[in-house]
């Protein structure tokens, strides 16, 4: 995208994981200084942690020929030695500081309406009572085979919750997300068209469910082959809306084992084959009890439930499984040499009763995790409430009787009370942890030079002044209850360390921390 | 307080929990019509749920010689048949209902500023890493003996802090909390004085802890003595600052059995038969299985935790005993019998990994239950979370060894996923089942006539409307993101019934959804 500008230059502080070995427990880097993202590409171009003060980088901007186009001097006239660049920083006073976007590694959109409502229903009754009669009205019964491709087909109510979920998500500072969408190419498209426009980073996936014994007769795939071809569809429409997968790309979606027949897995595996690199894929597994109980009744050829997806060649580096709560040592083990990625739900898991996925050992094993928000399984749509009810449900773990039975593998030996997820290690998951489960570790998630701009501005707000003694103030009972200073829920008082106010962030922040929000360099929300 | 008009009449959709056996699972009620509130005392003294419309309102109001002060006939003169009234009326079209206020029957005042900071800690050590430094910096090195207490005494960040708390509560529509506060006489009544003056209904309570091999050198209280008559001085104070504890009240606090020797627990258990009635008392219980081993220890002679309270007279039926996660059988049933009460802090008890208590067996086996934020073990002041919480929490109950264990008494059989606490279950414990709690089921939690009016107007917004295809709105990709219409996140589409709502309220809203707040019939907090 032009720019009248070559690069914006961000200032203050900034804070983000280290990429490293997921077997140790991560602690949040924080640098203050000034980084550089080109207009061109929305790459980070730069940086320089000494550029603090007002004096260097003053110092900088004139080494670069920088000229700032928002400053009086604007219009003064570019020559060849000068470069005109745009500066947002990060208010010190206002405790602001440059954060990695969040990544939502399992989110279906068209349930958005449903945030809220589940009643105290488990997985497989959730979905026929909540799940399927909303993602039924996605499509248009004039087209039972899912002929048409045409966006603008879709039902305008599909429209405006799919146009309500992205601008949410981006609202709390979701950049990357990878999107279930329903079974219908019009609406699914239009998903891929909306993300594109309001500039969020997505992954797309017509979901493949074409079983009559476990989907409606009102809501399926007619067949395994209606089911290649409408996916093969939205594929098409993707790679043409956005050739290069700059911003939008198709994603294999198999909802999950029971809802697929065998040669639905079959026709999937070999489609994503067909492409190169081979297509990224989504499904479930593992999320509830029954679920595989059915599973295994339903594949009595497969050991597992994991292995039902690599016998149709499904499970691959490019694969993200959402949930994974009930793997064994035997599945935990395949995912890790297939090199699969778990997408960790936890607000979901909780809130449908299916457990506490032992992410600690998986991490611990070598396996990739990030986190979901499984909107509408997940209750809110966003990863700063998963990485609080990860950090929350990896503190009950201890007393489940899954934990006591959990037998790590690769000699691991389980520490007490290492399977407590840290802030740091929460935050690790919404960021590197996401980047790497969408395979793009090397892409998004933290601020490398060379890394794409996907950022958000966190405000935390000041320290309230100390004013009139309140036994005085209060006495006339008119004294305006909160504090200016505060934004949102983040109460500080001044003595809080830097981490100390991360985990304030983690604990009591919301949208209303998020204050602007960045993809591939460009500025996609702003709190107003 | 005397106002200029003699009723406050309010307008709209009242919704509440009805009072009842609390064997059975309780659902919400819905009356849409007119409340009016005496200006004298704050309670109810009357409701007319055939006055929605505008015709059968004016006739209501009519037929009462009520004239709106806030209407343009507003100074016409007041004569003999007519009565001048406020009218405050919640919208319809912006989804506004009122609401019984929440009860927080847990609350921390001082650990206010450690909201948030916990790490990955469990009790006793939080307790002395976090928790002990925090409280002792409320007092003053000069008066180690605890004699002073004049309330300007207290140190300004101590002040500062009990304001926060106060007004951060009442936001979140908190209409009544019992406080524990520090070991200082001088904080604590401040904190009284400043619940008297904004109009928070408040039990403050004394930390009483004098126990050395359990409190640190630098905060507790110097003999059992000591305890009991800086206790006193608390409760003199209170009762001078409102004889008829018509809105704060002192409470005893014992912190919990290993911080009290017993001539402390024995010399409090007297100072509370002293009274008529006798005085309420707030402590923990069974909040951790090494507090519980230690208890066993500490007090060999005594059969359980519970039997040590019971041993000292502090087992009564004014007593709020806060967690109770790991509660026996049969510690479940002397409570039972003592009529105690329990708070439920759902939040704190996942945060350092205390466990799930089993509420709904509690509340089967006919205990009294309320929600607590345990502010700081909990890292929200919002009974509102706690809520969501309770249900969470309830929900993964199922998965571990304390449920499989769990053996109800009084003949009551667990049945398949009775535990799991619905919305409505979460807010009955929110607000009836914390009004009996703090031992006013009679006074507040519900609009019953003759009740006090605690409430809250809650609002959920309107439903975006359907404007232009989004697909060409955002093809300039400076759509604004967060359409008008929600107020926070909860995002309504038009097709909820009215018990969804209320459910996409607990799992979605905020403090932002609390618009207006009163306390005996006084707004004490408005959303600006």
């Amino acid at each position: 995208m032009a720019e009248s500008y070559e690069f914006t230059v961000y200032r203050g502080t900034f804070i983000q994981l280290p990429r490293g070995d997921s077997s140790r427990k991560p602690e949040l880097v924080r640098n203050c200084g000034t980084l550089w993202v080109s207009s061109t590409d929305g790459r980070i171009k730069g940086f320089d942690w000494q550029a603090r003060d007002d004096a260097t980088f003053q110092e900088l901007m004139s080494r670069n020929g920088w000229v700032d186009v928002d400053a009086a001097t604007n219009g003064n006239g570019v020559n060849g030695a000068t470069v005109n660049v745009k500066v947002v920083i990060a208010s010190e006073d206002r405790n602001e500081f440059f954060f990695p976007g969040f990544i939502d590694t399992h989110i279906h959109a068209p349930q958005f309406p449903n945030v809220g409502l589940f009643g105290s229903s488990t997985l497989l009754d959730w979905l026929e009572t909540y799940t399927f009669p909303v993602e039924s009205g996605f499509g248009s019964k004039s087209d039972p085979k899912n002929q048409d491709k045409n966006p603008k087909d879709a039902p305008p109510s599909a429209l405006r919750i799919y146009d309500q979920v992205v601008a949410r998500t981006l609202s709390h500072g979701t950049t990357c997300a990878s999107y279930f969408a329903t079974v219908h190419v019009p609406a699914t498209n239009a998903l891929a068209a909306l993300c594109h426009s309001r500039g969020q980073r997505a992954f797309i996936g017509r979901t493949c469910m074409d079983n009559p014994d476990f989907c409606p007769e009102y809501y399926r795939d007619q067949s395994a082959d209606d089911s290649i071809s409408a996916t093969r569809s939205t594929i098409e429409y993707i790679h043409t809306l956005d050739p290069k997968g700059t911003l939008v790309k198709p994603i294999v979606t198999p909802r999950f084992v029971p809802t697929c027949t065998r040669p639905a897995l079959e026709g999937l595996g070999k489609l994503v084959a067909e492409y190169n690199p081979p297509l990224h894929i989504q499904t479930h597994i593992s999320e509830n009890t029954n679920e595989v109980a059915l599973v295994k009744d339903l594949f009595p050829e497969c050991p597992s439930y994991a292995s039902v997806y690599d016998t149709y060649n499904l499970l691959t580096s490019r694969t993200i499984l959402a949930h994974a709560v009930h793997l064994t040592a035997d599945e935990r083990a395949l995912v890790r040499k297939r090199d699969a990625k778990i997408s960790h739900c936890p607000a979901s898991n909780a809130a449908l009763g299916s457990g506490i996925a032992p992410i600690r050992v998986m991490l611990d094993e070598g396996i990739t995790v990030g986190l979901g928000t499984d909107v509408s399984g997940g209750y809110s749509p966003s990863i700063l409430e998963a990485a609080r009810q990860a950090c929350l449900s990896s503190r009950l773990l201890g007393h489940t009787t899954a934990h006591a039975e959990c037998k790590p593998v690769n000699g691991y030996d389980k520490t007490e009370g290492r399977e407590k997820l840290s802030v740091a290690e929460a935050l690790y998951l919404a960021t590197r942890g996401g980047a790497a489960v969408v395979d793009m570790a090397d892409e998004i998630g933290g601020f490398e030079e060379g890394m794409i701009w996907d950022a958000q501005l966190i405000e935390l707000g000041g320290v309230s002044e100390q004013g009139e003694c309140p036994l005085d103030v209060v006495s006339n009972g008119n004294g305006s209850l909160v504090k200016p200073g505060p934004v949102g829920n983040v109460d500080l008082f001044g003595a809080e360390t830097w981490e100390e106010k991360m985990q304030k962030w983690v604990w009591s922040g919301d949208d209303r921390n998020t204050k602007a929000v960045w993809v591939s360099g460009r500025l996609v929300h702003q709190r107003v």
